[in-house]
Parts: C-alpha cells; sequence; structure tokens
C-alpha cells in the first residue's frame, strides 16, 4: 500500500488571495489562479491573479516578463511586498530571499469570449449565456450565484433550527403532479413518465411522517413562455407544514424563513461586493385580501388574477404604506388556484392561499391544503376529474393528515431581484428555455 | 387589512412528545400528532400518540373512553402525570384542574395498510414500497430517512466550512452526459433531450468559477438492472475542486467529507434510537491500488472490474487489516473509466481513480479528471467520438482549468448500509426502478 499523501495538499501551502493582506511583508507564499488581467508597462508587467476568494497583484520585473495569456491556470511563488496600490495593500514581487516564479499549471489557455477583466461584464445575455462555462468566471457573474448559495444555507439553517427535515422526492412521476399540460414526457423503459412539475404532492404525503418538511431541488415546467421571469427548470425551495389553524400560521413561517436568507445574505462576502440592497424582513408580513388588492390597484372586481402591472403597484403601495419590500396577497379565488386548495371558511369563492411578491414580482406561492380524504374527493370530482387517477397520493388523507400547508420560492427570482437583474437567466447558471437547451 | 395571526400558532402552545418529561407533573398540556395505538383494557383506555419528536401515552378513563382510530389526527388536552410505566416517565390523563379532552383534527382514518404500532415494520418491501406514503409513517422507518437527513446536514456542513459552493447545475441536458446507452430520452418542445446522468461535466466547469464545488440532486439511469442496489433515480451527492496534485487529495477531501457525514449521524437521535454502528473514519484512509486489490482477492490480473464478491472480500481485508470499514482502491484500468479520467503517470493502463468501499460495498467513485483541453480532445477520439460534440463541455479547458478532481457519493447507498437495510429501496422514500414508477 502507498502511503497517502499528507493532507492540505501543497508545498508551500497555498495562499489565499483574500488571506494575502494578514500576511507579514517578507513572506514567500504561492498563490494558485487564474491570470486574471496582465498589463505590460515600460519597466513592469502587472499580473492580476484571480482565485475563488479575490484577487491579488503580482508585480514582474527583469528581463524576462512573459506572462501566460488572461485565463491560464498557474502557481505563482513571491515574497509579500506593502504597497498601497495593491488590493489589500499588499502585492507580490520577487526579493532578495526569492526571485519571483510564475508556473503556468496548463498550455495557454485561448482568449475568452467574455471579457473577464472588466469591472461589470459588458458582453449581450445570449453571449454570456453561450458561454456560460467561462462568461460564470467574472467576478460579478460569480458574486451573483454566491447569493445565491448563501441564501440556500439561509433557508437550510432557519429550516433546520425549526424542527424540519430535509426530503428528497422523486422527479421521474407516473402522471402529471397538478394537470395534464405543461408536462415534460420521459420515456420510462417503454413506458410513458413525466418530470415532476413540483414536489407538491410527495411534500405533503411527508407531512404524515414528518410533519415539517422542505426540499430544494428542480422542477420542470413545458411552459411555451417567452418571458424574462419562466424556466423550464428552475430552483424550487419547497416547506410544507402540518398542525397549522390556516394559511397565516403558514405565512408566519415563511416570514422566518425569508428573513433567514436574507441574513445568510447580508452575511455574505459576495452581498458586499455587489453591494445588494438586502431588505428588511418586516416581524409581520404585510397581508392583503386579493379583493381588496384589486380594488387597490384599480383592476376590476372579476379578474381572475394579478396581472404583473397589478404586482408592481401593489409592491409600490407596500413601500409606501408599510416600508416592506413583502406583501402578501392571500384568498386568491379558489377556481384559480389548483383542487388541493383549501377554500376561506364561509366562502365559496374565496382560498387560503397566497402569493407573496418581492419588490414587486410574485417569488413565492402557498397556502393552505385540504386535508380531509372526503374533500379531495369531492374536489377532484369538481374538476371533472376521477378521484381513481389519484389514488396513491389520496392513500395518505384516507388514513389521516393534519391540517396543514405550504409555500414554493423561486431561487432564481429571488435572485434576480436581489441583485436587481432584469432577466432570472443572468443568475441561472445554466437556463433552459424554449429555446436554450445548451449549454 | 385583517391582522395576521400571531405566532407560534396554537392556544394553549403545543407541547411536543419529546419535551413532555421535562414538564412538571400537574401542567396542562395540548398534544397534536396521530393516534399511534389504542387498547382497551377493563377500566382504561390507552392512546398511544405520535409526533414528529417520538410517542406520549395519554390515559382514558370513565364511562366515555372512546378514541379514534388509529392513524387519525387528533389534538389532545390534558393533565401531565408521572408514571414510570409512560415513556419517559410521564402519561397525560384527566385532573381535578382540567378534564381530558380528545378532539379529532379530521374524520376517522382507515385501518393503514402496514400496522404502524408494532416494533419493527413486519410488511413484505413491496407492500411497503406500494404504500409509501403510509408505511415511512413508522417509527423506524421515519428514523431511516433521519439518519439520510442527517447525512446531508454533515456533507453541507463539511463543505461549507472547507470553502466549498453549492452549485446548481441542470438535469435536461442536450446530449447524453457520459455515453450514448442508459439515458431517459425527454420529449423537450418537439426536440429530444436527455436527464443528466451525473453533474460531471458542469461540475467541472465550475471548478473553473469557484474552485470548489458541491451539489446534492437526482441523477437518472436508465440501467436495465435489476438489483438492490440500482435505482433509475438516486440522490448524488457531488463534489469537485481544483489545485489538486493528483487523486490522492481528492482522497483526503472525501476522507473529511465522510467523518463530517458520521459525525453529524452520531449526533441525531435517530441513530440512537435505531442503534446504528456509525462507522469511525480513519485519519487516513487506507487505500489499495486495484492491481494489488486483485491480487488479495485471487482475483486473475486481467480483470477489468471488481465483482460484488470482490468488493465484500476487500471490505473483510479492510476491517481486518486496518480496522477501518472504508477502503479505497486506486489506479482502476484506464480503459474502464470514463475518457475524462486522468492517467497514472507514467502508466498507460492505470488510473488516477479511485472507488471507496464502505463495509464492502462500492459507495463513492472518484479520482482526478484531465484538464488540459489537448488531452480530452486526444481522449475523445481515442474513443472513437468527435470532439466537437463537446465542444461548450471543451470550452472550460480551452480557457483555463486547473488540475481538478472529485467524487460522487450514493446517499442511498450510505444510509442502506448504515441501517443494515438489504435493499437500497428500503431507504428510498418513492424508488424508482426497472419496474417501478409509483407510487
Amino acid at each position: 500500500m502507498r502511503p497517502p499523501l499528507p493532507y492540505p495538499s501543497t508545498t508551500p501551502p497555498r495562499t489565499l488571495a483574500a488571506d494575502l493582506p494578514a500576511v507579514p511583508p517578507g513572506t514567500v507564499v504561492r498563490l494558485q489562479g487564474w491570470v486574471h488581467r496582465r498589463r505590460e508597462l515600460a519597466t513592469v508587467t502587472f499580473l492580476v491573479l484571480r482565485d475563488r476568494t479575490g484577487l491579488a497583484q503580482v508585480v514582474v520585473r527583469g528581463d524576462d516578463r512573459r506572462v501566460p495569456p488572461e485565463e491560464t491556470t498557474v502557481a505563482v511563488t513571491g515574497t509579500v511586498t506593502a504597497n498601497p496600490q495593491g488590493p489589500g495593500g499588499v502585492e507580490v514581487t520577487a526579493s532578495g530571499a526569492a526571485e519571483l516564479v510564475i508556473e503556468p499549471l496548463t498550455d495557454a489557455a485561448e482568449t475568452p469570449p467574455v471579457e473577464l477583466w472588466r469591472p461589470a461584464p459588458t458582453a449581450s445575455l445570449p453571449t454570456l449565456l453561450d458561454h456560460a462555462a467561462v462568461a460564470w468566471r467574472h467576478p460579478v457573474r460569480k458574486a451573483y450565484w454566491e447569493v445565491a448559495a448563501a441564501s440556500l444555507r439561509g433557508f437550510r439553517a432557519t429550516l433546520d433550527a425549526a424542527g424540519f427535515t430535509e426530503v428528497c422526492t422523486p422527479k421521474l412521476v407516473g402522471s402529471a403532479t397538478e394537470s395534464g399540460a405543461d408536462v415534460f414526457a420521459v420515456d420510462y423503459f417503454g413506458r410513458p413518465a413525466y418530470l415532476a412539475q413540483s414536489p407538491q404532492f410527495y411534500k405533503q404525503q411527508m407531512v404524515g411522517v414528518f410533519e415539517r418538511v422542505y426540499e430544494v431541488g428542480p422542477v420542470f415546467r413545458a411552459e411555451p413562455h417567452d418571458t424574462v421571469r419562466h424556466l423550464a427548470e428552475y430552483r424550487s425551495l419547497d416547506v410544507e407544514l402540518g398542525f397549522v389553524r390556516d394559511h397565516r400560521d403558514v405565512l408566519a413561517v415563511l416570514r422566518d424563513v425569508l428573513a433567514g436568507m436574507a441574513d445568510a445574505v447580508r452575511g455574505s462576502d459576495a452581498a458586499a461586493r455587489l453591494g445588494v440592497r438586502v431588505p428588511e424582513v418586516p416581524e409581520q408580513l404585510p397581508v392583503l385580501h386579493f379583493s381588496r388588492a384589486l380594488e387597490l390597484v384599480g383592476a376590476p372586481a372579476d379578474e381572475p388574477d394579478l396581472a404583473p402591472e397589478h404586482e408592481r403597484a401593489l409592491g409600490e403601495w407596500a413601500l409606501a404604506e408599510h416600508g416592506s419590500d413583502f406583501v402578501a396577497v392571500e384568498g386568491y379565488p379558489l377556481a384559480k388556484r389548483p383542487f388541493y386548495t383549501h377554500p376561506e371558511p364561509g366562502s365559496g369563492r374565496w382560498s387560503n392561499s397566497f402569493d407573496l411578491l418581492f419588490r414587486g414580482l410574485e417569488l413565492v406561492t402557498g397556502g393552505q391544503r385540504l386535508h380531509r380524504h372526503g374533500d379531495y374527493v369531492a374536489a377532484i370530482r369538481a374538476r371533472g376529474e376521477d378521484p381513481a387517477s389519484y389514488d396513491s397520493y389520496l392513500a395518505a388523507f384516507r388514513h389521516g393528515m393534519p391540517p396543514h400547508g405550504g409555500f414554493a420560492i423561486g431561487l432564481e427570482r429571488w435572485v434576480a431581484r436581489l441583485v436587481e437583474a432584469a432577466n432570472v437567466r443572468e443568475v441561472t447558471p445554466f437556463p433552459r428555455d424554449l429555446h436554450r437547451l445548451t449549454p
């Protein structure tokens, strides 16, 4: 048996760019990263090196000032030297103690299709998307996704602390989740299957096991939308909880989840670098009834849904009236919500469901669900469908379920709104839509 | 605007079963949960109530001792009373201060298809799977999944602390990830698409952005296997990292990840309840070269892979020789590994890849990948394929990638091995295989 190599792995140990300002001047360090930018002046060449933590300035002097082209990966060994003009007040240079060594780790990189060293990504959206693997290296775009990753940490941390259990539910399903339309068909060993449009049915069944569950996973919508806010595959942050009184208890958990996500983003380097305006989540989310929301935006009382311009107006209202970036609209017409939606007590028209708008954009859909088996059978029949085709889902309700509800947050919409991206595709690593299946 | 309801939600506040032993006797509490078991004796009826934290005993006396049938959800209001025979030394009874009130939250539940109150689930595997929504309520099965959830927490916590970024990569892809076989085809707006067999290509591209990435997500294999360890959809715990010397640096990270997962499981209530033998992960994983592994198990030197019985024998060897539940086998024949596999330096035959066996079962596959564009072109051509069909993947390598590698852990296999389940389906919430697409 060969003895394993020691860990950590590099000799001398690697220094990260972000740690460089804390290293005493005169120390010999080894950096690793990408040639972010090289600038050849008359007597000196600057190499700006990029690693996962940031940028470091390397100063090359002497006769041979060759630096590999941008994006080549390199290891640089040199001496930490104070320079107020360098990032963090330091740069790496040759010294009496050690010469400067630039060691390419691969062949010279080809010129990237987008200029990664510019302060902002200047390429068009199609170019950024066509060349995603390289375009994501831009520090601004990289920070966009770091905001997403921080949000996921905040989401899970909040729910873990509140007694929720993470679940993993199947994405290959035997029938369309909520309706026959807008679903992707799969050839499943010669039989038809579908990609789950949401984990809705499964997360409800798991409430019967764990009471409080969450899942972060892909959902698939074969919607022929071609808008700045729809994707054919996106990340849904799903939550479902039992033993609620009604959807207001669900909203209270949503409030805590959003606060946890905002806190995690607020604490991230990426938010500081981007200057993200992280929202304060009010202790109580402002809530409007759907009928009142229609009045406020001057829409006819029989409108079945809120249009994007209504959502924008309600966002402005919430900010003006409540100083809140968020507003929940509850009571959506029952006829426009899925069959499992719980009605508003005493009303045949309204439901215990809600949408949450964040800065005037629908970010979350949720509500209380039916929990009695008989109510499901009646609701499915009322839609002209056969309860038998929902047999395995309905089994949970035959055998005892608590009053429950939940919600789903669209990750890409949340991040786009935070970083003020006009199109969700800007913050989605490899977006999928009507026209795009690659890269 | 209706004022939101206060949170938390129940009045009087709900008490969880696990918290009951700490409540002073004489306190009136409100429990919520499922009727786990009812036992009618001559003068008293016991109601064992189950909630997400455990079981509580409720004692019903008097003329009307009706208790709803098993699995009905109920709220119980009564008085905490010491009783050494009750779970945790307490039970809930009527008292002078308050009568006992049992309030059903739904209609009476139908008799469940599996007896959930028995100490162990006695139903056959097909019955458990056919009735998954209800069968998962059994406390032993529930604990199985809690081990999985704890493992996910440990996985992420270890990697978050080590500077990794969580990524979300697409599951709908334009071409088969690693080979044309064993891939599910999707009708994508009238065009062919496929379900990703792994996030391999994308996680590598993201190393170019974040250096160190991980993803927990579904992977899809249209393999016509019908074994106890294969699924058509499973959860893959994927890791990839840059600036490694070779696969041994990857193994060192794998070691830390496994230790983090084992620690999280060790700290969980579920592991204690199940009596899980949580492995000690050695500081250095024992590593065997593939050629040596063949010798050890007495297999011919030209075997291209390890058979399940070889894996079992190597597991026994690791335990006997190193007291380790884990053994890594490195150097697998290059010809049997995917084209992106890095060769063992100086060898045309062996590779810098590994499998990790856990208690004699393959749990992890990983290794060092190629990182030079030219090496990819040569490797793809050597397999008789056209590099042009890998264009967007290869772009990352044209524009500078570091030496890197990674691994993928199968969540279901890990949990099955931990809880000593003979079949991965026992620990998978809604398994998908050649024969099963429901529930």
